[in-house]
């Protein structure tokens, strides 16, 4: 049987998503529930990695396992079972065709900026810039980065097998409410830091260290060491998986 | 000089409020912030204790140290010093008249409790109750608290000096924006777990259990073991201390 499941965890406990051999993990607490509700073990493969301190509200995975229970009992009992910072939100059984990482057709991410007074209670949960943000001049910027680009400038630490750094993103907002800036990038993939690289260059828009339109020229120069710094992991949510 | 100090904490890491010779605690962190911003020792006098895991928005203290500085240089070298989960807010030197628990006229108090769906990510910031709550006959059984009344059967372990158990609510109100519902109580004083012990009675009525005009009678009986169980700390806000 094979099932999918979409998931929420609060990144700040956890030492990244992919499975390590003493630190805490969200794969490992995963496959842990997974081996304690079924009596078996099964790897979890998730749509892809998130890294120490990224949140998820809808991350999808999905794991083999010879148990043969309804999707709703499998969601309650790995909600029993997991600790209190990961929550399935949904189980289905699907075909062993489905596969969450190669099925994938794009990702939607969530990058939350408090432009107001620090707010310790949200301290893992959003970037504390604390200062004001031109939310106007941060839209401009986004909109170069609609469509198919090569996004080598804004990404860091790429394995051997990444090599091809094209990408196409489909929608980027950024909306403001109050002193909470959200921006939304929706697109087919997301490279390693490649939303915490754009976010950090699109704050240098924001507070006017750079031009909107600086984003074409470092965009065209394929090379990470124009771009901003990466926005801190805290206020990054994985939102979606699109299948 | 005394300095006052507005300021707002994240309960989670606390093991509350008053300083304890081995748990870390809110303050014993101020404490040994203005030990070392001042090089002196200086206790710490809050409006009140929060109990372990209730957040502050808006706590208010003051302190006594021969210390010469700005308030706004004060509150920097706080803050500078102080653990990402305490954060003052407003640093002001006040005459030694200001106590700032003898002095306090009234407090503000949030409940927060999620409605909808478990979020990790909330999970120490708001009650999950995650099923549906009538907020209409919430609202009604709290107009019963408003005015002058004994509390005594919303308190739980008063202490020995704690014999006078009359309190007057100026306002209640309940509001729901989606599956995030909001208690507001403003009051001349709290007593120990008061707010607590009002929230979960008042889930008993938003679920049904019981009916709003029930609370009348349970703070008629003046006996705990009417009412419903204490909230959990978590969804529990200090929001404003007024003098």
């Amino acid at each position: 049987m094979r099932y999918k499941i979409v998931f929420a965890y609060d990144g700040t406990l956890f030492n990244g998503f992919q499975i390590q051999d003493t630190e805490r993990t969200v794969q490992g607490e995963i496959e842990k529930a997974v081996a304690k509700v079924t009596s078996s073990n099964a790897t979890i493969y998730a749509s892809g990695r998130t890294d120490a301190g990224v949140h998820a509200k809808g991350q999808v995975a999905h794991f083999d396992v010879e148990f043969d229970i309804s999707s709703n009992d499998m969601k309650s009992a790995l909600n029993s079972t997991l600790p209190d910072d990961i929550f399935v939100r949904l189980c289905t059984r699907v075909s062993t065709e489905f596969h969450s990482r190669y099925n994938a057709k794009g990702k939607e991410y969530e990058y939350l900026i408090n432009t107001g007074e620090y707010n310790p209670v949200l301290r893992n949960y959003v970037l504390q810039y604390c200062r004001e943000l031109n939310v106007e001049k941060m839209q401009e910027a986004l909109s170069y980065l609609v469509g198919e680009h090569d996004f080598s400038s804004f990404v860091t630490g790429l394995g051997e097998s990444e090599k091809d750094t094209v990408r196409t993103i489909y929608e980027a907002r950024v909306a403001a409410k109050g002193t909470k800036i959200s921006v939304v990038l929706n697109g087919s993939g997301f490279l390693r830091y490649m939303v915490r690289g754009i976010v950090g260059t699109l704050i240098d828009v924001g507070r006017g260290k750079i031009e909107p339109s600086d984003i074409k020229k470092i965009l065209e120069k394929k090379d990470r060491s124009y771009a901003g710094p990466n926005a801190d992991a805290c206020g990054l949510y994985l939102v979606s998986v699109r299948y």
